[in-house]
Protein backbone atom coordinates (compact mmCIF):
# COMPACT_ATOMS: atom_id res chain seq x y z
CA UNK A 1 0.00 0.00 0.00
CA UNK A 2 1.22 3.43 -1.33
CA UNK A 3 1.10 6.04 1.83
CA UNK A 4 -1.22 9.09 1.37
CA UNK A 5 -0.52 12.37 1.86
CA UNK A 6 -1.40 14.73 5.00
CA UNK A 7 -2.54 18.44 4.10
CA UNK A 8 -2.54 20.54 7.01
CA UNK A 9 -4.02 24.13 7.22
CA UNK A 10 -4.24 26.63 9.66
CA UNK A 11 -7.31 28.98 9.67
CA UNK A 12 -7.74 31.99 8.23
CA UNK A 13 -7.74 35.27 10.33
CA UNK A 14 -9.92 35.46 13.91
CA UNK A 15 -11.60 38.25 15.33
CA UNK A 16 -8.97 38.32 17.82
CA UNK A 17 -5.89 38.06 15.75
CA UNK A 18 -7.31 41.06 13.97
CA UNK A 19 -7.90 42.70 17.13
CA UNK A 20 -3.97 41.20 18.74
CA UNK A 21 -5.57 39.71 21.24
CA UNK A 22 -4.35 36.56 22.58
CA UNK A 23 -6.95 33.31 21.83
CA UNK A 24 -6.07 30.01 23.22
CA UNK A 25 -8.96 27.96 23.71
CA UNK A 26 -11.28 31.05 23.80
CA UNK A 27 -13.88 30.62 20.84
CA UNK A 28 -13.95 33.62 18.69
CA UNK A 29 -15.54 33.61 14.71
CA UNK A 30 -13.63 34.30 11.87
CA UNK A 31 -13.36 37.28 9.99
CA UNK A 32 -14.69 37.96 6.70
CA UNK A 33 -10.68 37.55 5.85
CA UNK A 34 -10.51 34.81 7.29
CA UNK A 35 -12.98 33.07 5.65
CA UNK A 36 -11.55 34.04 2.25
CA UNK A 37 -8.65 32.61 3.65
CA UNK A 38 -10.30 29.23 3.90
CA UNK A 39 -11.59 29.47 0.30
CA UNK A 40 -8.34 30.05 -0.99
CA UNK A 41 -6.82 27.22 0.68
CA UNK A 42 -9.75 24.75 -0.63
CA UNK A 43 -9.06 26.29 -4.35
CA UNK A 44 -5.36 25.76 -3.94
CA UNK A 45 -6.27 22.33 -2.99
CA UNK A 46 -8.52 21.45 -5.99
CA UNK A 47 -5.93 23.49 -8.30
CA UNK A 48 -3.79 20.82 -7.41
CA UNK A 49 -5.85 17.85 -7.01
CA UNK A 50 -4.96 17.01 -3.38
CA UNK A 51 -8.43 16.31 -2.44
CA UNK A 52 -9.03 14.81 1.46
CA UNK A 53 -10.80 11.88 2.03
CA UNK A 54 -11.59 12.83 5.87
CA UNK A 55 -10.93 16.05 7.61
CA UNK A 56 -9.58 16.42 11.66
CA UNK A 57 -10.60 19.14 13.55
CA UNK A 58 -10.19 21.21 16.81
CA UNK A 59 -13.46 21.77 18.71
CA UNK A 60 -12.90 25.74 17.87
CA UNK A 61 -15.45 27.21 15.44
CA UNK A 62 -12.38 28.90 13.38
CA UNK A 63 -10.74 25.42 12.87
CA UNK A 64 -14.37 23.76 12.57
CA UNK A 65 -15.61 26.72 9.42
CA UNK A 66 -11.94 27.42 7.79
CA UNK A 67 -12.89 22.94 7.51
CA UNK A 68 -16.00 23.58 6.09
CA UNK A 69 -15.45 26.28 3.98
CA UNK A 70 -12.37 24.99 2.21
CA UNK A 71 -13.71 21.74 1.94
CA UNK A 72 -16.86 23.42 -0.16
CA UNK A 73 -14.33 25.38 -1.99
CA UNK A 74 -12.68 21.71 -3.48
CA UNK A 75 -15.83 20.51 -3.84
CA UNK A 76 -14.86 17.52 -0.60
CA UNK A 77 -17.82 19.40 1.75
CA UNK A 78 -19.08 15.85 1.54
CA UNK A 79 -16.42 13.82 3.24
CA UNK A 80 -16.30 12.57 6.81
CA UNK A 81 -15.30 15.19 9.79
CA UNK A 82 -13.86 13.72 12.71
CA UNK A 83 -13.50 17.08 16.01
CA UNK A 84 -11.71 16.55 18.66
CA UNK A 85 -9.98 18.62 21.53
CA UNK A 86 -6.91 17.06 21.14
CA UNK A 87 -6.30 19.33 18.16
CA UNK A 88 -7.21 22.71 20.13
CA UNK A 89 -4.73 25.85 19.56
CA UNK A 90 -2.59 25.60 23.02
CA UNK A 91 -4.27 27.01 26.42
CA UNK A 92 -2.76 30.62 26.43
CA UNK A 93 -3.77 30.95 30.35
CA UNK A 94 -4.28 34.22 31.78
CA UNK A 95 -3.08 35.53 28.54
CA UNK A 96 -6.49 35.20 27.04
CA UNK A 97 -8.08 37.83 26.03
CA UNK A 98 -5.69 40.25 26.65
CA UNK A 99 -4.19 42.76 23.89
CA UNK A 100 -0.71 41.27 23.02
CA UNK A 101 0.92 45.10 22.38
CA UNK A 102 -0.20 45.79 25.98
CA UNK A 103 1.55 42.41 27.37
CA UNK A 104 4.31 42.97 25.51
CA UNK A 105 4.85 46.92 26.80
CA UNK A 106 3.84 45.60 30.21
CA UNK A 107 6.14 42.38 30.16
CA UNK A 108 9.22 43.44 28.06
CA UNK A 109 10.22 41.78 25.00
CA UNK A 110 12.05 38.53 26.49
CA UNK A 111 8.77 37.77 29.07
CA UNK A 112 6.39 38.26 25.58
CA UNK A 113 8.39 35.98 23.77
CA UNK A 114 9.10 33.26 26.30
CA UNK A 115 5.47 33.11 27.14
CA UNK A 116 4.54 32.92 22.93
CA UNK A 117 7.38 30.39 22.14
CA UNK A 118 9.28 28.86 25.06
CA UNK A 119 8.60 25.04 24.31
CA UNK A 120 8.33 24.23 28.07
CA UNK A 121 7.17 27.37 30.24
CA UNK A 122 3.53 27.76 30.13
CA UNK A 123 1.87 31.13 31.27
CA UNK A 124 0.45 31.67 34.25
CA UNK A 125 -2.96 29.64 34.86
CA UNK A 126 -6.41 31.46 33.85
CA UNK A 127 -8.42 31.92 37.00
CA UNK A 128 -11.63 29.19 36.32
CA UNK A 129 -14.04 32.52 37.28
CA UNK A 130 -12.52 34.28 34.30
CA UNK A 131 -14.60 34.99 31.77
CA UNK A 132 -12.14 33.62 29.35
CA UNK A 133 -11.41 30.36 31.17
CA UNK A 134 -13.67 27.20 29.19
CA UNK A 135 -14.16 25.25 33.14
CA UNK A 136 -18.06 24.41 33.19
CA UNK A 137 -17.89 24.05 28.83
CA UNK A 138 -19.93 21.26 28.32
CA UNK A 139 -17.74 20.76 24.96
CA UNK A 140 -15.28 19.14 27.17
CA UNK A 141 -17.22 17.56 30.00
CA UNK A 142 -14.97 14.17 29.14
CA UNK A 143 -11.86 15.81 29.87
CA UNK A 144 -10.80 14.15 33.44
CA UNK A 145 -9.43 18.47 34.16
CA UNK A 146 -10.07 21.17 31.49
CA UNK A 147 -6.84 23.25 31.03
CA UNK A 148 -5.37 26.29 33.03
CA UNK A 149 -2.82 27.08 30.84
CA UNK A 150 -0.42 24.85 28.39
CA UNK A 151 2.84 25.50 27.02
CA UNK A 152 4.10 23.66 23.68
CA UNK A 153 5.01 20.51 25.15
CA UNK A 154 1.82 20.18 26.66
CA UNK A 155 0.41 20.09 23.29
CA UNK A 156 2.79 17.87 21.98
CA UNK A 157 2.06 15.54 24.69
CA UNK A 158 -2.09 15.45 23.96
CA UNK A 159 -1.93 15.79 20.29
CA UNK A 160 0.57 13.38 19.01
CA UNK A 161 -0.01 10.62 20.50
CA UNK A 162 -3.59 11.29 18.93
CA UNK A 163 -1.92 11.33 15.65
CA UNK A 164 -0.07 8.90 15.84
CA UNK A 165 -3.05 6.74 16.74
CA UNK A 166 -6.08 8.30 15.30
CA UNK A 167 -4.37 10.12 12.06
CA UNK A 168 -1.33 8.16 11.14
CA UNK A 169 -3.14 4.87 10.33
CA UNK A 170 -5.33 6.65 7.26
CA UNK A 171 -2.35 8.13 5.74
CA UNK A 172 -0.24 4.68 6.00
CA UNK A 173 -3.77 3.19 4.48
CA UNK A 174 -3.43 5.71 1.67
CA UNK A 175 -6.09 8.07 2.23
CA UNK A 176 -5.28 12.20 1.94
CA UNK A 177 -5.85 13.29 5.43
CA UNK A 178 -6.66 17.08 6.05
CA UNK A 179 -6.38 18.70 9.58
CA UNK A 180 -7.57 21.98 10.18
CA UNK A 181 -6.24 23.23 13.19
CA UNK A 182 -4.45 26.29 15.35
CA UNK A 183 -0.67 27.88 14.93
CA UNK A 184 0.33 26.00 17.86
CA UNK A 185 -1.08 22.71 17.29
CA UNK A 186 0.01 22.22 13.99
CA UNK A 187 3.38 23.61 15.11
CA UNK A 188 3.11 20.86 17.63
CA UNK A 189 2.71 18.12 14.66
CA UNK A 190 5.07 19.76 12.31
CA UNK A 191 7.81 18.89 14.99
CA UNK A 192 7.18 15.39 15.24
CA UNK A 193 7.03 15.12 11.55
CA UNK A 194 9.97 17.14 10.88
CA UNK A 195 11.74 16.23 14.03
CA UNK A 196 12.82 19.43 15.41
CA UNK A 197 14.46 19.91 18.54
CA UNK A 198 12.60 21.59 21.48
CA UNK A 199 14.80 24.55 20.58
CA UNK A 200 14.59 25.18 17.05
CA UNK A 201 10.62 25.41 17.34
CA UNK A 202 10.64 28.58 18.58
CA UNK A 203 11.52 29.85 14.86
CA UNK A 204 8.87 27.83 13.51
CA UNK A 205 5.78 30.02 12.25
CA UNK A 206 3.09 28.46 10.20
CA UNK A 207 0.99 30.74 7.79
CA UNK A 208 -2.68 31.00 7.89
CA UNK A 209 -4.70 29.40 4.98
CA UNK A 210 -2.02 27.90 2.99
CA UNK A 211 -2.37 24.30 2.56
CA UNK A 212 1.35 22.74 3.88
CA UNK A 213 1.35 19.08 2.47
CA UNK A 214 3.13 16.21 3.59
CA UNK A 215 3.86 12.88 1.66
CA UNK A 216 5.58 9.96 2.34
CA UNK A 217 7.88 7.24 1.05
CA UNK A 218 7.69 3.97 1.30
CA UNK A 219 8.33 3.38 4.84
CA UNK A 220 6.56 5.93 6.26
CA UNK A 221 8.92 8.60 6.49
CA UNK A 222 8.72 12.14 5.65
CA UNK A 223 9.41 11.97 2.04
CA UNK A 224 8.99 16.43 1.91
CA UNK A 225 10.95 17.35 4.59
CA UNK A 226 9.49 20.72 5.94
CA UNK A 227 6.20 20.06 3.75
CA UNK A 228 5.52 21.56 1.01
CA UNK A 229 3.53 24.83 0.94
CA UNK A 230 0.96 25.58 -2.55
CA UNK A 231 1.86 28.87 -2.37
CA UNK A 232 5.47 29.15 -1.22
CA UNK A 233 5.50 32.91 -2.21
CA UNK A 234 2.10 33.89 0.32
CA UNK A 235 3.16 31.36 2.92
CA UNK A 236 6.48 32.97 3.17
CA UNK A 237 5.36 36.48 3.75
CA UNK A 238 1.94 35.13 6.03
CA UNK A 239 4.71 33.74 8.28
CA UNK A 240 6.76 36.92 8.74
CA UNK A 241 3.45 38.27 9.70
CA UNK A 242 3.19 35.58 12.48
CA UNK A 243 6.84 36.31 13.44
CA UNK A 244 5.99 40.05 14.31
CA UNK A 245 3.31 39.63 15.78
CA UNK A 246 2.35 41.64 19.20
CA UNK A 247 3.50 45.10 17.75
CA UNK A 248 1.13 48.04 17.57
CA UNK B 1 -32.83 6.19 30.90
CA UNK B 2 -35.07 8.44 29.56
CA UNK B 3 -35.64 9.19 25.76
CA UNK B 4 -33.87 12.10 23.82
CA UNK B 5 -34.88 14.18 21.23
CA UNK B 6 -35.18 14.17 17.27
CA UNK B 7 -34.64 17.53 15.79
CA UNK B 8 -35.65 17.15 11.67
CA UNK B 9 -34.02 20.64 9.66
CA UNK B 10 -35.17 20.81 5.75
CA UNK B 11 -32.32 22.61 4.21
CA UNK B 12 -32.66 26.41 3.40
CA UNK B 13 -33.56 27.97 -0.31
CA UNK B 14 -31.55 26.09 -2.89
CA UNK B 15 -30.59 27.87 -6.35
CA UNK B 16 -32.42 25.33 -8.26
CA UNK B 17 -35.81 26.00 -5.66
CA UNK B 18 -34.82 29.52 -6.75
CA UNK B 19 -34.76 28.95 -10.42
CA UNK B 20 -37.87 26.20 -10.15
CA UNK B 21 -36.10 23.19 -11.15
CA UNK B 22 -35.73 19.67 -9.71
CA UNK B 23 -33.01 18.84 -7.93
CA UNK B 24 -32.71 15.50 -6.31
CA UNK B 25 -29.23 14.34 -6.19
CA UNK B 26 -27.82 17.71 -8.53
CA UNK B 27 -25.30 19.08 -5.85
CA UNK B 28 -26.87 22.26 -6.07
CA UNK B 29 -25.71 25.01 -3.61
CA UNK B 30 -27.51 27.31 -1.27
CA UNK B 31 -28.77 30.87 -1.70
CA UNK B 32 -27.94 33.77 0.34
CA UNK B 33 -31.70 33.06 1.53
CA UNK B 34 -30.83 29.94 2.10
CA UNK B 35 -28.24 30.56 4.42
CA UNK B 36 -30.77 32.94 6.18
CA UNK B 37 -32.64 30.16 7.25
CA UNK B 38 -30.28 27.97 8.05
CA UNK B 39 -29.58 30.67 10.33
CA UNK B 40 -32.93 31.53 11.48
CA UNK B 41 -33.12 27.28 12.32
CA UNK B 42 -30.24 27.29 14.63
CA UNK B 43 -31.50 30.60 16.43
CA UNK B 44 -34.91 28.88 17.18
CA UNK B 45 -33.12 25.84 18.38
CA UNK B 46 -31.18 28.34 20.71
CA UNK B 47 -33.89 29.94 21.95
CA UNK B 48 -35.75 26.61 23.01
CA UNK B 49 -32.56 25.33 24.41
CA UNK B 50 -32.95 22.43 21.84
CA UNK B 51 -29.27 21.68 21.91
CA UNK B 52 -27.81 18.82 19.14
CA UNK B 53 -25.54 16.02 20.73
CA UNK B 54 -25.14 15.06 17.72
CA UNK B 55 -25.96 15.81 13.37
CA UNK B 56 -26.94 13.52 10.91
CA UNK B 57 -26.69 14.74 7.54
CA UNK B 58 -27.06 13.47 3.41
CA UNK B 59 -24.02 14.27 0.84
CA UNK B 60 -25.44 16.98 -0.49
CA UNK B 61 -23.72 20.58 -0.43
CA UNK B 62 -27.36 22.02 0.82
CA UNK B 63 -27.99 19.76 3.71
CA UNK B 64 -24.55 19.78 4.88
CA UNK B 65 -23.91 23.43 4.42
CA UNK B 66 -27.12 24.02 6.42
CA UNK B 67 -26.25 21.72 8.85
CA UNK B 68 -22.84 23.79 9.75
CA UNK B 69 -24.30 27.27 9.86
CA UNK B 70 -27.61 26.08 11.41
CA UNK B 71 -24.95 24.54 14.23
CA UNK B 72 -23.06 27.66 14.02
CA UNK B 73 -25.41 29.97 15.44
CA UNK B 74 -26.64 27.85 18.56
CA UNK B 75 -23.21 27.49 19.25
CA UNK B 76 -23.02 23.48 18.54
CA UNK B 77 -20.35 23.70 15.81
CA UNK B 78 -18.39 21.26 17.43
CA UNK B 79 -20.48 17.97 17.89
CA UNK B 80 -19.67 15.41 15.98
CA UNK B 81 -20.99 15.15 12.44
CA UNK B 82 -22.25 11.70 10.25
CA UNK B 83 -22.92 12.06 6.50
CA UNK B 84 -24.50 9.30 4.40
CA UNK B 85 -26.17 9.21 1.05
CA UNK B 86 -29.33 7.58 2.80
CA UNK B 87 -30.15 10.86 4.03
CA UNK B 88 -30.17 12.17 0.07
CA UNK B 89 -33.21 13.63 -1.52
CA UNK B 90 -35.36 11.81 -3.58
CA UNK B 91 -33.09 10.96 -6.91
CA UNK B 92 -35.60 12.64 -9.59
CA UNK B 93 -34.28 10.91 -12.56
CA UNK B 94 -34.71 12.47 -15.71
CA UNK B 95 -36.21 15.40 -14.52
CA UNK B 96 -33.05 16.33 -12.96
CA UNK B 97 -32.25 19.67 -13.91
CA UNK B 98 -35.75 20.40 -16.16
CA UNK B 99 -37.49 23.36 -14.96
CA UNK B 100 -40.91 22.48 -13.41
CA UNK B 101 -43.26 24.82 -14.76
CA UNK B 102 -42.28 23.60 -18.02
CA UNK B 103 -42.40 20.30 -17.07
CA UNK B 104 -45.86 20.56 -15.67
CA UNK B 105 -46.73 22.16 -19.08
CA UNK B 106 -45.94 20.04 -21.23
CA UNK B 107 -47.06 17.20 -19.16
CA UNK B 108 -49.49 18.09 -17.50
CA UNK B 109 -51.07 18.47 -13.84
CA UNK B 110 -51.56 14.92 -13.36
CA UNK B 111 -48.57 13.20 -14.64
CA UNK B 112 -46.36 16.30 -12.73
CA UNK B 113 -47.99 15.42 -9.12
CA UNK B 114 -47.47 11.63 -9.99
CA UNK B 115 -43.88 11.83 -10.20
CA UNK B 116 -43.26 14.69 -7.10
CA UNK B 117 -45.85 12.90 -5.23
CA UNK B 118 -46.48 8.85 -6.33
CA UNK B 119 -45.37 7.35 -3.77
CA UNK B 120 -44.57 4.16 -5.53
CA UNK B 121 -43.78 5.26 -9.03
CA UNK B 122 -40.59 7.08 -10.25
CA UNK B 123 -40.10 9.43 -13.03
CA UNK B 124 -37.77 7.75 -15.91
CA UNK B 125 -34.47 7.11 -15.05
CA UNK B 126 -31.95 9.16 -16.59
CA UNK B 127 -29.48 8.71 -18.97
CA UNK B 128 -26.42 7.76 -16.74
CA UNK B 129 -24.00 10.07 -19.43
CA UNK B 130 -26.46 12.75 -18.67
CA UNK B 131 -25.06 15.82 -17.46
CA UNK B 132 -27.39 15.56 -14.25
CA UNK B 133 -26.87 11.87 -13.18
CA UNK B 134 -24.29 10.86 -10.51
CA UNK B 135 -22.82 7.57 -11.87
CA UNK B 136 -19.62 7.67 -11.64
CA UNK B 137 -19.65 10.47 -8.64
CA UNK B 138 -16.71 9.64 -6.27
CA UNK B 139 -18.76 10.25 -3.47
CA UNK B 140 -20.68 7.17 -4.33
CA UNK B 141 -18.25 4.91 -4.83
CA UNK B 142 -18.90 2.59 -2.44
CA UNK B 143 -22.61 2.12 -3.31
CA UNK B 144 -23.06 -1.32 -5.39
CA UNK B 145 -25.08 0.96 -8.01
CA UNK B 146 -25.81 4.69 -8.28
CA UNK B 147 -29.47 5.34 -8.63
CA UNK B 148 -31.30 6.22 -11.74
CA UNK B 149 -34.44 7.56 -10.58
CA UNK B 150 -36.05 7.00 -7.48
CA UNK B 151 -39.62 7.20 -5.99
CA UNK B 152 -40.46 7.87 -2.35
CA UNK B 153 -40.67 4.29 -1.60
CA UNK B 154 -37.05 3.57 -2.41
CA UNK B 155 -35.93 6.64 -0.27
CA UNK B 156 -38.52 4.82 2.56
CA UNK B 157 -37.04 1.35 1.99
CA UNK B 158 -32.97 2.61 2.08
CA UNK B 159 -33.43 5.37 4.92
CA UNK B 160 -35.46 4.08 7.67
CA UNK B 161 -33.42 0.79 7.90
CA UNK B 162 -30.34 3.38 8.20
CA UNK B 163 -32.38 5.04 11.03
CA UNK B 164 -33.44 2.50 12.98
CA UNK B 165 -29.91 1.29 12.96
CA UNK B 166 -28.00 4.09 13.63
CA UNK B 167 -29.81 7.28 14.75
CA UNK B 168 -32.96 5.85 17.06
CA UNK B 169 -30.83 3.90 19.42
CA UNK B 170 -28.58 7.65 20.12
CA UNK B 171 -32.81 8.77 20.74
CA UNK B 172 -33.26 5.93 22.84
CA UNK B 173 -29.97 7.07 24.57
CA UNK B 174 -31.18 10.49 25.32
CA UNK B 175 -29.19 12.29 23.06
CA UNK B 176 -30.41 15.60 20.84
CA UNK B 177 -30.18 14.50 17.60
CA UNK B 178 -30.25 16.24 14.07
CA UNK B 179 -31.50 15.39 10.72
CA UNK B 180 -30.45 18.07 8.45
CA UNK B 181 -31.67 16.49 5.27
CA UNK B 182 -34.49 17.23 1.98
CA UNK B 183 -37.89 17.36 1.33
CA UNK B 184 -38.45 13.28 0.62
CA UNK B 185 -35.98 11.75 2.87
CA UNK B 186 -37.74 14.19 5.61
CA UNK B 187 -40.70 13.12 4.43
CA UNK B 188 -39.67 9.81 4.45
CA UNK B 189 -39.13 9.78 7.93
CA UNK B 190 -42.04 11.55 9.05
CA UNK B 191 -43.90 8.72 7.48
CA UNK B 192 -42.39 6.39 9.83
CA UNK B 193 -42.80 8.29 12.95
CA UNK B 194 -46.18 9.15 12.36
CA UNK B 195 -47.24 5.72 10.62
CA UNK B 196 -48.62 8.04 7.72
CA UNK B 197 -50.26 5.40 5.05
CA UNK B 198 -48.73 5.27 1.46
CA UNK B 199 -52.01 7.60 0.25
CA UNK B 200 -51.76 10.12 3.01
CA UNK B 201 -48.12 11.00 3.17
CA UNK B 202 -48.67 12.80 -0.64
CA UNK B 203 -50.04 15.82 1.73
CA UNK B 204 -47.54 16.20 3.97
CA UNK B 205 -45.16 18.94 3.08
CA UNK B 206 -42.15 20.33 5.11
CA UNK B 207 -41.37 23.75 4.90
CA UNK B 208 -37.51 24.85 5.15
CA UNK B 209 -35.25 26.12 7.61
CA UNK B 210 -37.36 25.35 10.83
CA UNK B 211 -37.29 23.02 13.36
CA UNK B 212 -39.19 20.11 13.65
CA UNK B 213 -39.08 18.50 17.03
CA UNK B 214 -39.85 15.13 18.23
CA UNK B 215 -40.84 13.72 21.41
CA UNK B 216 -41.03 9.91 23.09
CA UNK B 217 -42.25 9.02 25.73
CA UNK B 218 -40.55 6.14 27.96
CA UNK B 219 -41.24 3.34 25.70
CA UNK B 220 -40.36 5.23 22.69
CA UNK B 221 -43.37 6.06 20.81
CA UNK B 222 -43.64 9.33 19.79
CA UNK B 223 -45.48 11.68 22.39
CA UNK B 224 -46.13 14.67 20.05
CA UNK B 225 -47.83 13.04 16.95
CA UNK B 226 -46.92 15.12 13.90
CA UNK B 227 -44.05 16.65 15.77
CA UNK B 228 -43.79 20.08 16.73
CA UNK B 229 -42.86 23.26 14.72
CA UNK B 230 -40.51 25.78 16.59
CA UNK B 231 -42.15 28.48 14.56
CA UNK B 232 -45.57 27.62 14.19
CA UNK B 233 -46.84 30.59 11.84
CA UNK B 234 -43.52 30.70 9.35
CA UNK B 235 -44.22 26.12 9.11
CA UNK B 236 -47.50 26.38 7.95
CA UNK B 237 -46.50 29.25 5.12
CA UNK B 238 -43.80 27.11 4.33
CA UNK B 239 -45.84 24.08 4.08
CA UNK B 240 -48.12 25.84 1.59
CA UNK B 241 -45.45 27.42 -0.14
CA UNK B 242 -44.04 23.87 -0.84
CA UNK B 243 -47.26 21.99 -1.77
CA UNK B 244 -47.91 24.70 -4.72
CA UNK B 245 -44.12 24.32 -6.23
CA UNK B 246 -44.28 23.74 -10.18
CA UNK B 247 -46.21 27.24 -11.01
CA UNK B 248 -44.68 29.69 -12.87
Amino acid sequence: MTYGTLVLLRHGQSRWNASNQFTGWVDVDLTDLGREEAVRGGKLLAEEGILPDIVYTSLLRRAITTANISLDACDRHWVPVVRHWKLNERHYGKLQGLNKAEIKEEFGDDQFMLWRRSYDTPPPAIDPDNEYSQTGDVRYADLPEVPLTECLKDVVDRFIPYYTAEIAPRIAAGETVMVAAHGNSLRALVKHLDEISDDDIAGLNIPTGIPLVYRFDEAGKVANPGGTYLDPEAAAAGAAAVASQGGK
